[in-house]
């Protein structure tokens, strides 16, 4: 039996990098059946509001699973990044990053022998990402950040019950509730309360801005952190940037009808078309979701292949450097296929 | 002449590193003269909401300048941390702080070879530190992010003339206007536009999961960056973690009329009173003070001192290897003094 999903190609590397994680798959005959969706730039430039035809919203509704490339945020005022749009149309409310240093892909704490091996969970809804604002007077503007109680008990239960599958033994709220103390206080106060159903997991928490100066001395430290959308945001971004960037750090967002597995990073429109983006990102996220739909042999074999190659020293021109060797997209999909 | 500035030793390790700092400055005949101020945690246990007599209040506005060691946040609903009343009830709204690679100090960045010399200079009153929260219903929190463009402009006003005097070459505005279009947009906007005044800075701006991404990856790339308050709050600790944690760490709060150069660490209530804190941070802070006083030839000659006293491998007990000498307070004062 074959499962479906559906595919967005994504703009700009997106269709390239989706052709060669989609191959990697084939040739360990995963049993996942493709619907190409139409979303995107074009499509918001087509005039479809939320980045997506009604076909291809209906599809992924349908299906419940999307595998997506990057996307290009259209510019202008009161435009959203479609992005963002699918995250709040599916009520994807946690954000999932798993960060883990990959041997091959040299950064300053890989040459100091730091292991990184963590995990952020974001909120992926709430928070200032309502996009509350107005001009109270042309010189003060006043935003509203939103947080409740069911939305963070969402996410904060989703990173305890990921926690506990994965055999994380902490989990750390991450927080600024000595500043913001009802918006943050009441995620803070929800974490609490929420992991007393999972006593065998450690529940501590720091606030955010300790958190980040942890984060760049002892990254080891760390197994889970949650926090909500923006501060999460920020500190995804740093995660990434300790293991090598975005190209990097996959990305899931996990709602209860829908989830959506995706590249984060950039369209790089400059190297569009020229065969040369490095796949790594989409290929982590693509097996995050493997495993996510129980295809667990699937996602080990092709992980250990990928982390296989990078260890050989085998990578996209994007990084690396010249005693090892560089190859384009195909280049970089063929080598982790004779690794499988 | 001596010029008179007001001191507040601070709580925990406050007193002690205050002296040390002091007798530092006494030894190259530094010409201040000091009023201690009853500022602090007992103050507020004692009835001063402020954290502060009404004394030490005047005190500090008739010199117009605090030097003030690390304070206690007292605990309760509703309570504000002493160091953010004193910066709101004195509208010191720029904080400044340095941070640099310090021969010495080892990090996972000094060890790559990475030289660090940044400036963060961060709104200090706006944002969601006006801490104007309410509670909507039992489950849903709200909290109001206001920016204005007066407050914006002086801080990145401020941002670009420190700039312009040190001689930095580019100087970056930090912010998330992709998301809070209409609050980070007005910073955003204020920032070109204070910009034109200084033609010779290259000003650029960066969204601030991306500039956390490379602060940890390439912090050499930034000179100046100038963030909203609890942006600017969040980046500060990042960059303190990149070059040994807060005990590196100077902070300046600039007003028009009133300014405090503070330690920005904890109090480490478990250390105090045993002579052994490192007072690296408090002294950082106070070198700052003396160039913002024009002492100049004072700050370059006991910030020489420092830096080679770090340089020789003598330091307190909070970091170093064993190889070096691990000193007490006074140890580390001394050495510094023997080496003015
Ligand atoms: C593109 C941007 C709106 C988005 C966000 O802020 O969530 C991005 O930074 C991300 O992390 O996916
Ligand atoms: C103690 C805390 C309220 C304060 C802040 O958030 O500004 C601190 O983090 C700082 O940076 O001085």
């Amino acid at each position: 039996m074959k499962t479906k999903i559906a595919v967005a190609n994504g703009d700009g590397i997106g269709p390239e990098i989706m052709a060669s994680v989609l191959n990697i798959f084939e040739a360990d005959h995963v049993p996942l059946e493709y619907e190409f969706v139409e979303m995107g730039k074009s499509y918001f430039d087509a005039g479809h509001s939320t980045g997506m035809t009604e076909k291809a919203k209906e599809t992924i509704e349908n299906l419940g699973l999307l595998f997506k490339g990057p996307m290009e945020t259209p510019k202008g005022k009161g435009v959203k990044s479609i992005n963002v749009t699918a995250r709040k149309v599916w009520n994807t409310y946690a954000n999932q990053r798993d960060f883990r240093t990959l041997n091959g892909v040299e950064t300053v704490f890989s040459k100091a022998g730091t292991q990184i091996n963590l995990t952020i969970v974001r909120e992926n809804i709430e928070d200032t990402y309502g996009g509350i604002e107005h001009m109270l007077t042309n010189d003060v503007a006043v935003g509203r950040r939103i947080i409740t109680r069911p939305g963070s008990a969402q996410v904060i239960r989703y990173a305890f019950e990921m926690a506990r599958r994965k055999g994380y033994k902490k989990v750390a709220c991450g927080h600024k509730a000595n500043i913001m103390k009802l918006t943050d206080g009441i995620f803070l106060e929800t974490f609490y309360e929420v992991a007393k159903d999972y006593p065998e997991i450690e529940a501590y928490d720091i606030i955010v801005d300790d958190l980040c100066m942890k984060l760049v001395s002892h990254p080891e430290m760390f197994e889970v952190v949650v926090l909500t959308n923006l501060q999460g945001d920020i500190v995804s971004d740093l995660c990434a940037g300790l293991v090598g960037g975005l190209g990097f750090a996959p990305s899931a967002n996990i709602g209860d009808n829908i989830s959506i597995f995706e590249a984060v990073h950039g369209t790089a429109p400059d190297i569009a078309g020229k065969g040369i983006a490095n796949p790594t990102a989409l290929l982590l996220s693509g097996i995050s979701m493997l495993r996510y739909l129980g295809l667990t042999a699937h996602a080990a074999n092709i992980e250990n292949a990928l982390l296989y190659t990078l260890e050989q020293g085998i990578h996209t021109g994007d990084f690396g450097d010249r005693s090892t060797t560089s190859v384009n997209t195909e280049g970089f999909a063929n080598a982790i296929i004779a690794n499988l």
